[in-house]
């Protein structure tokens, strides 16, 4: 047995733990820590509820996921803070607390896989993975200053994951450096060869830039100028609108699409649940949830078919070879404790989800990089290819940045 | 309120049921029953378990493909039986009996969506939803007589479905015809505008083909001499290893790809229930779980990588336009009680899951067709399209066949 880790003074474990490697592998020597809402074996799953984990044994099985890390010669060294049944995008948890944001300690980490992004940040790990439904794995990533990918939808197993919204989640990586993000996916994503370099165009989605603050706008500029700069590559702005050849507006695909069937898929599971076992709820959850709880599902119907017909022009716009770039969030992290009115909330939330949505309703792989930093603070630069192209993405973010940014 | 329906005097329901349309639509005036592993709001849901059911109070929503069909206009009339856990073939429940098989009646219906085939052959209902794994939708469908498909893999919300095998699990359709298949699959997919008529390529899987009775193999030529005399498509005969551009044999998709992800994948969903719950367990089932019990899911992760490949390889061989086609299962149904002996199961199973598992590792929509018929028995004779071709599979059936085949 190794000696166990240290204890956590960053608040991003539920429980500091030492699961040795199965194997040898591309990943040996990694240390991961597991988002609360994803099965280690004899340890309860908290789902971010404490109603949750007490009303549910310990499963017997570690998720596939994990098992597929500990088998490619990872440690786990912890199992990490999740937000109240993965609801939420700021990682302030009434029951667990809000893991320390390493770069902004007076600011939120993000959610709902703040524990996760925590951990990382403040090197308890060197990676970890975590679930991400409306941007749960992008949005602390951009926030703490790490990598953080969500694949292509269901790419990864959810074997041993908790079901959250069945067409919308996805497992998705946190990291230190692209490098190891890169080795952690392609062992969770199956990876064959490595995709030969091929010709490739970049686009950049000028609605999403026009939503982020004036100084992450100035920032993604600078960025992709240093890519023209070193590669040739010159990003080409394209609206929304133009992509998917028909006149909408990039929040179409939150408002009008993705948020009613992620909130009709949230009834049928934890809705359902909810409503016949009455836990103790948290109180900002219980806001978010009195929506649900009134949501009519019948007249959402119609955004389901909004989603599907986004997902067609979007990657129909999205061949292999072309990537599309634009902010992860469109602002720093919010001062902790600032989210507390719905204004605050609704100015947060609704240009984050807007930006999130995009990748979500086209179940495209998204991968936020820690390029840029304003007011000190970080803010992620997404880039998002074809769904199923991750690998072709992966690579091609190898080749755009510099040795010292990956 | 309209008038209970009447009993069922073809044991395929676990409840008759009278829940009136949502709304007016593509599917009005069509009446459906919904497999006990789908759920309905305010009736529990066994998942074939009277122990599962008894555990777990009923929910509170439909399952969001429920009420996608109530608000196109159909209207549910009863749940229908499950195998034990969804994990069979045969559609012998020992806990709700067996579904009549309307064409054979001393045979089993096939599995484990027994009583949505049931419900269909016997004129209870028009169509029904059941889920598919294994060949859980398209097994019964081929042994019964009646339309089957399983479409590309999670395409239809699983928001109220009970998880199973999330990496392989997937909701698919039964129906009496095929205008009413496309039509309940259309609401489903929730499909755009019809493709255009393109040129179309026809295969037919030989090694499949091989791996039937001589009779059925007799009856796929004649099916495909039809379809060629009619439409001028002449079905080109492919091998396995030729389609992938490897030397495997088609059994690899069952044996080292599929079969792993899918044990290892039932640990983790009711693997970990029935540990922790220590239910009452039927005969047949127990048989099946004690390989799951003893599974070694480490050892199982190079099984987890063949998928991925055959995913790739199968796809890249079947771009858009391009039809397989091959027996949906290698024989007729086997009697009633016949499937007692480890022989009688494995001369069975074996080439069932080996035609089952193609689609199943390469995601593909496919669609068995009610046209072969051997000892006056019904089988099924199969087509699947690339992953994501769902649409344009359905338009080209409507084609390829006769009038009084659809």
């Amino acid at each position: 047995m190794s000696p166990l880790p240290p204890p956590d003074p960053f608040n991003a474990l539920v429980e500091a733990l030492d699961l040795p490697p199965r194997g040898d592998g591309p990943l040996s020597g990694a240390r991961f820590t597991v988002k609360d809402n994803i099965d280690l074996a004899g340890h309860r799953t908290s789902y971010g509820s404490p109603a949750w984990r007490d009303a549910h044994p310990a499963p017997v099985h570690n998720a596939l996921c994990v098992d597929q890390l500990l088998a490619a010669g990872a440690r786990c060294v912890g199992k990490a803070i999740a937000d109240e049944f993965t609801y939420s995008l700021d990682g302030e948890s009434q029951f667990f607390g809000t893991p320390r944001n390493a770069r902004a300690p007076d600011r939120i980490p993000g959610g709902s896989s703040s524990g996760s992004a925590a951990s990382v940040a403040n090197g308890l790990a060197d990676f970890s993975i975590g679930t991400d439904s409306g941007g749960s794995v992008r949005v602390p990533a951009s926030l703490c200053g790490i990598w953080g990918m969500r694949p292509s939808l269901h790419r990864i197993s959810e074997a041993g994951v908790l079901p959250f919204m069945p067409s919308v989640s996805t497992v998705g990586i946190l990291a230190a450096g692209l490098p190891l993000l890169e080795s952690v996916a392609r062992v969770l994503l199956r990876s064959g060869t490595r995709p030969a370099p091929s010709r490739r165009r970049l686009l950049v989605l000028s609605d999403a830039v026009e939503l982020a603050a004036p100084a992450v706008q100035t920032q993604v500029r600078a960025a992709l100028d240093d890519i023209a700069r070193r590669t040739g590559l010159v990003a080409e702005p394209i609206r929304f609108a133009q992509l998917i050849g028909e006149d909408r507006p990039l929040s179409d695909c939150n408002l009008k699409a993705l948020r009613d069937l992620q909130t009709a898929e949230v009834q049928s599971t934890i809705g359902n649940w909810i409503e016949t076992a009455r836990p103790e709820l948290g109180t900002t959850f219980s806001l978010a949830y009195g929506n649900v709880l009134r949501f009519d599902r019948i007249a959402a119907l119609e955004s389901l078919k909004r989603c599907e017909r986004l997902f067609e022009q979007i990657n129909a716009a999205l061949p292999a070879g072309t990537i599309i770039c634009f902010p992860t969030t469109p602002c720093i992290a919010p001062p902790k404790g600032s989210l507390r009115t719905l204004e605050a909330v609704t100015a947060f939330y609704d240009p984050t989800m807007t930006l999130t949505a995009f990748s979500g309703v086209a179940r495209l792989p998204e991968i936020s990089a820690p390029l840029l930093t304003v007011e000190g603070c970080p803010v992620g630069l997404s880039f998002a290819a074809g769904h199923y192209q991750d690998e072709a993405l992966l690579q091609a973010l190898s080749e755009f940045l510099r040795p010292q940014d990956r």
